[in-house]
């Protein structure tokens, strides 16, 4: 769900920090929700010291491991604004853990729950030796699988940030990813998944900007290419579909996406201390569902809400705002770890 | 522009006026804006006697010229709640005139302008010897191209009523139509246009329905079929956009709906009294642009604002709200009238 254009390129983008970071990948046996016993491999990296408390950071269903650039690994991550020394995150106090989704790579042909994701990070856990996670933060579909995590392992997790995710998906986006999976069927059905997965990826980039954001930057008329008229944000679509296609596997997407739809964790499971931040002008994700999601909690629980024109994208746009919620649910979590 | 669904099958559709009705055909040629000189033809229908004042009444893309249902013609017309018997459009005091779009047929592979739409209509005048409308009542493109005659044949108009629909497309707008048009040109490049006919009409639809609209009727879990899983408004949404690729020539679509983003129209040009009828929820037509035109048309112009979650539809389905905003619009015609 996140959007990956924030990510190559920006500028202005920190430049890698002194940070301990590892990388591995760990193998093990996944009973799936919806596809049975299958063996499955999980990448995983960890930024910060050794010996501090670890917190699990997942974002939207483009997010993956690499969070923040380091001098190891100095590619741009896709949280640096919020993960790093001194940040919200911080990589001084915290031992931040990052994992790729399950099905990203796109060799996982068959339903994957949010749920599946959550096993597949306990695993991980299992695997580094981290019996309890000092805090789960999660953005988009990283939240919904925080949420699955807190009902199936709450007893790994001292603490849940779950921004911009509840704990069943919006009838409305699910509509439209709905037809977002139906465009890439069928350009996968004539041998065109390439383009069908580009134009896909339009269709939900469209639906996470505003109006507004779009009357701004396209308030031009439509230009003559051959036969026919292309309006001013045509390429700039095109441009953006592209990219994505040329970094997705069409199943990746159609599973990922999916996984999305099949979401649905039962808030009363939950006794873990949960801080659910909202976006008041997120379309996807309603305040609404957080309202219900809030109110269903067995532990206790509160939501922060959070105002910004970037709707969804604001756990990666709106950084001061973010930064802010993040601080206001770690409090207690910094002041243990001090 | 307009929403199909609302024409067929609609219960309690009202049953054939008894009121004089005929069709016909003129076939002429037109100087196309971006393409030359080219032989037409366009279909009308006429309702009401023939010694009334005549009033034009024109659609969205959808809509067509048979308005509404008469023993002559008893199939459901697309405005049966508006055009009638002491309807707002009173076939009894007025004679409603209604065309089909020059390209709705398919035929004509080229950029198609509001300008030509409206030059069309002034041949049928001419053909039909009506020198000079009492109205033209357009809702969405049957207002863009209200506006373009009011600019180019003015002469021929004694007021204009224009429902949801400007003097420039909205880039929001524009930019959902641009990607629906290359979903379809994918299609068609794979011999598959109706199945991309259907998906461009899915987006379409789902652009004209209120978040809220989908939460309340979609709020159900996803469903397996075979191998993977559709979502509640998934069957619904493929059924209305199958049922509209296959009433639609592919070329048609293409054509009317890139007309709707080459709409431009000056409206300093305009100088007859104008009534502009705007949606406060009409997310393709926001109320800012109709602000815009009114501030800017040279002659009486004002604006009635219509309060309906319908959004952009509001003008096939809050059948009291518009029928008030017509009322007030034609009160002083009706009093020539009478």
């Amino acid at each position: 769900m996140t959007d990956p254009i924030a990510r190559t390129g920006a500028p202005g983008a920190p430049t890698p920090v002194d940070c301990a970071a590892e990388r591995g990948e760990c193998w093990f046996t996944l009973p799936l929700r919806h596809g049975g016993e299958r063996a499955v491999r999980v990448a995983y990296e960890l930024v910060g010291p050794r010996t501090a408390p670890v917190i699990a950071v997942l974002g939207g269903i483009s997010g993956d491991r690499h969070l923040l650039a380091t001098r190891r690994y100095p590619e741009p991550g896709w949280w640096p604004r919020q993960c790093g020394p001194g940040l919200a995150l911080d990589t001084h106090r915290f031992r931040l853990l990052g994992i790729d989704w399950l099905g990203r790579c796109g060799g996982i042909d068959q339903a994957i729950d949010t749920a599946d994701q959550a096993q597949a990070l306990a695993a991980v856990l299992d695997a580094l030796g981290i019996a309890r996670l000092h805090a789960l933060v999660g953005a988009s579909y990283g939240a919904m699988v925080g949420l699955a995590f807190a009902a199936g392992h709450g007893e790994r997790l001292q603490q849940l940030v779950a921004i911009s995710g509840g704990h069943r998906p919006d009838p409305w986006a699910s509509a439209w990813r709905g037809l977002q999976r139906a465009i890439l069927r069928q350009g996968i059905a004539c041998g065109q998944s390439g383009p069908a997965l580009s134009l896909a990826r339009q269709v939900a980039l469209l639906g996470y900007r505003t109006p507004h954001d779009l009357r701004t930057r396209f308030d031009l008329p439509p230009v003559r290419q051959a036969d026919r008229f292309e309006v001013a944000s045509e390429a700039w679509l095109r441009g953006h579909g592209e990219a994505f296609a040329a970094r997705w596997p069409a199943t990746a997407y159609l599973r990922l996406s999916e996984s999305l739809d099949l979401h649905a964790v039962d808030p009363a499971r939950i006794r873990v201390p949960v801080t659910v931040v909202g976006v008041d002008q997120d379309q996807l994700v309603p305040l609404s569902g957080l309202y219900a999601l809030v109110e269903a909690l067995a532990g206790p629980a509160r939501l922060l809400t959070v105002r910004s024109a970037h709707g969804h994208d604001a756990f990666l746009k709106a950084h001061a705002a973010i930064a802010e919620a993040l601080g206001q649910a770690l409090a207690a979590a910094r002041e243990v770890a001090a």
